[in-house]
């Protein structure tokens, strides 16, 4: 198919990654560099840049700051959390998008983030081909959960990954050095999938891990929780706990509401995080013992000091095979990641139809995670392990990283 | 003075800092190439190890071990918070002591921790020579807390100082990423000196850290701090704030006194640590925005993957001039730095009399603490810069620090 000459436009979505700006670099600097391509813009705040029509005219950066975008943690242009509505149902947001892409003469949309964004991407490109306007719209795959369907993993896990399974080996020397019994709960991140708390097996597998691992897919049941670390602290005299903050009991209570009080959020839903310092309050109560609460919070997914270079590597290559594919003719597809072999590690990019990625959870297949807590398997490791290799090659000035320092130039309104 | 034959103990004491290893290494790896010394020892768990005769052989470890030692985080040979008594009062302990070193002939006494070990070091090192036995006894630095007195800085400080500059750069890309107001609360550890703290500054001056900046050596005035959130907020929709743990108010109340419900631990103490959380929960009952407290936790004093080669160095050569220093001929005495210039930066190793560090503690200097909670002067800055440069080297293996592995073989008791 022939290439379309227009402007390029990026999105970014949802909760920040440490590689999200490594996949904008990528399409921003492959961009840049093609002759059908009339102007490189960055939605500020994504999805509500463009209702605003508001965006950062990204060919007035500097090339060398558009390459430190790569080491540069979470979303330089703004992100957003807006889900637009089923356009089935009301599709003001799609006709005002349709305008605005029209504009501007935005030929290229792509919209990096996880499920809801895919799915965001997906009601757009149909609404905007069936419509009549030639655009072609790509997803660029973006998640520390890891999980979204069809693709072997997410550029931001691995990362995420790394400073999980890193700082678990960190602390255990740390929860390990005092000669009193001591039961220390880390709380990491992960809403339904429990990719990046099954990560602390990496280093649970150098004997500097976790004791007990409790992801969401496993129903969380607090006497099993209890006996197990009575049965550790019985053993070694310290505990050291991996939980997701989205565990659940069989009938639905997460850990606050379980044990304590529950915050909710202006729509009564409730709030997650605090797993880790409800339970730890419990087990002083019931044992006795020193515990500590801790939580990865937002440290987990903007730890760019901590990349991982693969990540690094295949978030850039993501955002710039989604530009090429796009010129060649592609749309309504995401680019995903097959693996062809663990040992050696070698992947290869595929183009996804947005259409099956959209709203389908990946997560850790049951028959990976051990029982009683202990852990994930030989498969878990052999998948994760080479995900997290290689230094991601900060730059650093005074000792301290240097990030990118965008000029963040407005593309001026069309009145 | 005349070397004396014998052998050397070490024990490490307090809480765990990256690079308190890193002194160990410098004292086995010297004491081990020394012909003077028979035998070199780790006392397990500190003071409690002297006591209890139970120590490592640390020569039946590897080289190669010892030196990965410089890398790995914490307290390798167990570290202990106990305090011996005044021995005018009570001087069971100390009999015991010199009754052990007698037992093992431990002719050098080395003592790794801040000021309460200065002190113990000070005490043993007056007891023991008073006996008319012969020992060297010689303190060597750490604390991440850096309120030693005396030395220009502690090994550990650097470090910690690192981690929190590095991190709060990361977070302020992460905490400023949606176009809603959002205020974040960080708690940095530091009981009674606001050092660490104030290295959120250096963050602060790369356009990349705190807005608001609250030390223990300022009385915290909770108005002040409502105030200058609201007017942050108003200003740029974004508030991140750093604030020492150990903050209190004029008349001594810690914060979670202050605003909620303070924690006491069995001795009546009220706890540190929540001041964050509390503070979030306030700020979000008052301004109804999103807020979000984070604690550094352990993972500010144990993140070896992003130490100092300043502070790694320092922290080695400390351990490592403790042991020639005693071997030629002092006792009583403490590896500190001079600094000599600041840029470029230039410090002498000197030795400070125990007696002058011991129980004494080093704040930040008020003239270096701007109002309204705005930071830190350009003297700080010039202070703290030089110490958290270069990469520590840290040894990888699949993607993860090679942290040292120690057999632990016990010295065999005398009967």
């Amino acid at each position: 198919m022939k290439a379309l000459k227009g402007a390029v436009l990026l999105g970014q979505s949802g909760g920040p990654t440490s590689v999200i700006n490594a996949s904008a670099a990528g399409v921003f600097l492959t961009a840049l560099d093609n002759e059908n391509i009339t102007g490189v813009y960055g939605g500020v705040h994504g999805i509500k840049g463009i209702l605003n029509e508001d965006f950062y005219d990204m060919s007035k950066e500097n090339r060398y700051e558009l390459e430190l975008l790569k080491n540069t943690p979470s979303s330089s242009i703004g992100s957003v959390r807006y889900k637009l509505a089923d356009p089935k149902v009301d599709d003001t947001d799609y006709k005002r998008l349709l305008e605005v892409f029209k504009k501007y003469n935005i030929r290229y949309f792509f919209y990096n983030g996880g499920n809801d964004s895919m799915d965001t991407a997906n009601k757009i490109n149909e609404f905007v081909n069936n419509s009549g306007y030639e655009m072609r719209v790509m997803g660029v795959p973006k998640t520390i959960d890891n999980d979204l369907f069809g693709t072997d993993h997410s550029p931001g896990f691995a990362s995420a990954a790394k400073y999980v399974a890193t700082t678990f080996m960190e602390l255990y020397h740390d929860a390990t050095v005092y000669d009193i019994p001591q039961v220390t709960i880390v709380e990491v991140m992960g809403r339904h999938a429990g990719w990046l708390t099954a990560a602390s097996q990496l280093a649970k597998e150098k004997g500097q891990g976790p004791d007990l691992i409790f992801l969401p897919e496993v129903p969380f049941d607090i006497d099993l929780f209890n006996r197990r670390v009575k049965e550790v602290l019985k053993e070694k005299g310290k505990v050291l706990v991996a939980i997701s903050e989205g565990v659940q009991t069989a009938d639905g209570k997460f850990i606050p509401e379980l044990l304590g009080e529950v915050k909710r959020d202006s729509f009564g839903h409730a709030q997650l995080g605090g797993a880790a310092h409800v339970l730890a309050e419990d087990v002083e109560k019931n044992l006795g013992v020193k515990v500590r609460a801790i939580e990865f919070s937002l440290m987990q997914r903007s730890a760019a000091h901590l990349a991982s270079r693969v990540d690094v590597e295949e978030a850039f290559n993501a955002g710039k095979l989604a530009v090429e594919h796009a010129v060649a003719g592609e749309t309504g597809k995401m680019v995903g990641f097959k693996r062809l072999s663990s040992k050696p590690y070698k992947m290869e990019y595929v183009l996804l139809p947005l259409s099956d990625v959209a709203n389908t959870e990946q997560k850790v297949p049951l028959e990976w995670i051990l029982p009683n807590a202990e852990g994930l398997s030989s498969e878990f490791v052999d998948y994760a392990l080479p995900l997290i290799h290689g230094d991601a090659g900060v730059t650093y000035e005074d000792g301290l990283p240097r990030f990118a320092k965008l000029k963040k130039v407005r593309v001026p309104k069309i009145k």
